[in-house]
């Protein structure tokens, strides 16, 4: 059962805040939801939005701007938490890059985080709830991300390509496995056996491809001034791991732009298009 | 001496953000700026935009997507901060409708905000270092706001027309000395003596005029779910005013739209047009 929080009129939809009991999670999470002026009846594409460390499920509904363009082109957008909250593992709020905030899309295997960071389950539980929930269309949905969450959303449509048709991300933590965001949330949450991390590494998870999983390709902007890409990002791994097995990569270097929101509500407008080219 | 804090890629352009030493408040003050891609050598039109109660300089360049629309028309966006901050004047934070974050660009006359709690001047202030530090074009420099910003758009440009040619408002606080909102800031700034009021009461001001300020029209967008319409807004005194004195008005009641930023975002796009017409 889903509670709507709160919803305001946005570009002649409805931009709305819900709040539901995950049984993935085993607590309350949060999830928004954008809905555009619908054509009564009409089963709309879906295209889930996984956002970076530190945020929540209302960063990219405030902060992309992408509502306009979904309006126009009749798309859903779905912006899920970035970790459980409330949990009370202790530890949980003194990283910013580990525990609340920073659930990395994983099912936590290490106790104590095991019993609640359960967020590949709970985007599997919101995926099967969205559906239920809204007027939307099971064979068209989508998924992309931004950093953490761009790793999220190439995970995701790795792992389950029969439930999302389309993927897209900005500056995402390309392989996780070999930068220090990565090695420190999966250590903390899976363990030091390294060979649990390569089911989250969207890198490894590419290059155990036989064929492309989306054909009609991938698309990923990267920003040239953004502190983070040499270090913690690497999109080159994941452009080599395209390479070898035939997936079509756009990857778009843009010169002078950063990590943040004011270069994702640049360039939103052309991940949502690619998005509803691919959704039809 | 303005210090450049920070920038980031936009659109093509720059988003930053600046802090200087202000006279007219005595204290340090931030503003934010969009900086469009420019065609070298050439002065550009300027867009004012005072946010509404508990804004910062940051709130509406993150939240209102306007940098695609002004990258597209060439118009260079500023955004000051809504008060002093750090004037220590005691139960300055006490109240989230007066006091820090709620400077109602007025300069006070009762002590102790007197001292520092001049935001009329310094938008003054601001200006002339805009066409200072900026390619900006002082012959086309425009005016808008939401809220406590819209009466304070409205209440600049009646005052000094010389400076501002075109101006519109989301939601304004259009007849402050007859609502709650501005029956406290203005008997906590300016005392009770309610002729002082009038300076900085945008229908008031409006009805004192003998021919159209703005003979081009005024625009504003009212959303008629917002909660603080019926007791705080008021538009309908504006609208009386102009039509009294035979002022072009262009108000527009959204039905649906409630007061915040899904509501700006969804027509920030119109004003900048509206802007971008009368400023040529």
């Amino acid at each position: 059962m889903s509670e709507l929080l709160n919803q305001h009129a946005c570009f002649g939809g409805e931009q709305r805040f819900y709040q539901h009991d995950s049984s993935a999670i085993g607590l309350p999470m949060k999830f928004s939801v954008y809905l555009p002026p619908e054509a009564s009846g009409k089963k709309l594409p879906v295209l889930f939005y996984l956002a970076g460390l530190t945020c929540t499920e209302e960063t990219f509904m405030t902060k992309a701007g992408a509502q306009r363009v979904a309006s126009e082109l009749g798309i859903i957008l779905v912006a899920p938490d970035t970790s459980p909250r409330g949990a009370n593992v202790p530890g949980e709020t003194d990283s910013w890059d580990f525990g609340a905030g920073a659930g990395f899309y994983l099912d936590a295997t290490e106790a104590p985080w095991s019993t609640h960071y359960r967020m590949h389950s709970y985007l599997l539980e919101l995926h099967a709830l969205v559906l239920d929930l809204l007027p939307a269309d099971p064979a068209r949905v989508g998924i992309f991300g931004h950093s953490m969450g761009g790793h999220g959303a190439l995970v995701m449509a790795l792992r389950h390509p029969e439930l999302f048709r389309s993927v897209s991300a900005f500056a995402p933590i390309a392989a996780p496995s070999r930068c220090p965001w990565g090695v420190k949330a999966f250590g903390g949450y899976l363990g030091p056996d390294e060979s649990t991390w390569q089911q989250y590494d969207a890198s490894a998870l590419m290059a155990k491809q036989e064929t492309a999983p989306f054909p009609d390709g991938i698309l990923i902007d990267q920003g040239l001034g953004d502190k983070f890409l040499p270090e913690q990002l690497r999109p080159e791994a994941f452009e080599g791991a395209c390479a070898r097995i035939g997936q079509p990569l756009t990857l778009r270097r843009q010169p002078g732009y950063d990590h943040g929101y004011y270069f994702i509500s640049t360039f939103v407008e052309d991940h949502l298009r690619f998005h509803s080219r691919q959704l039809g």
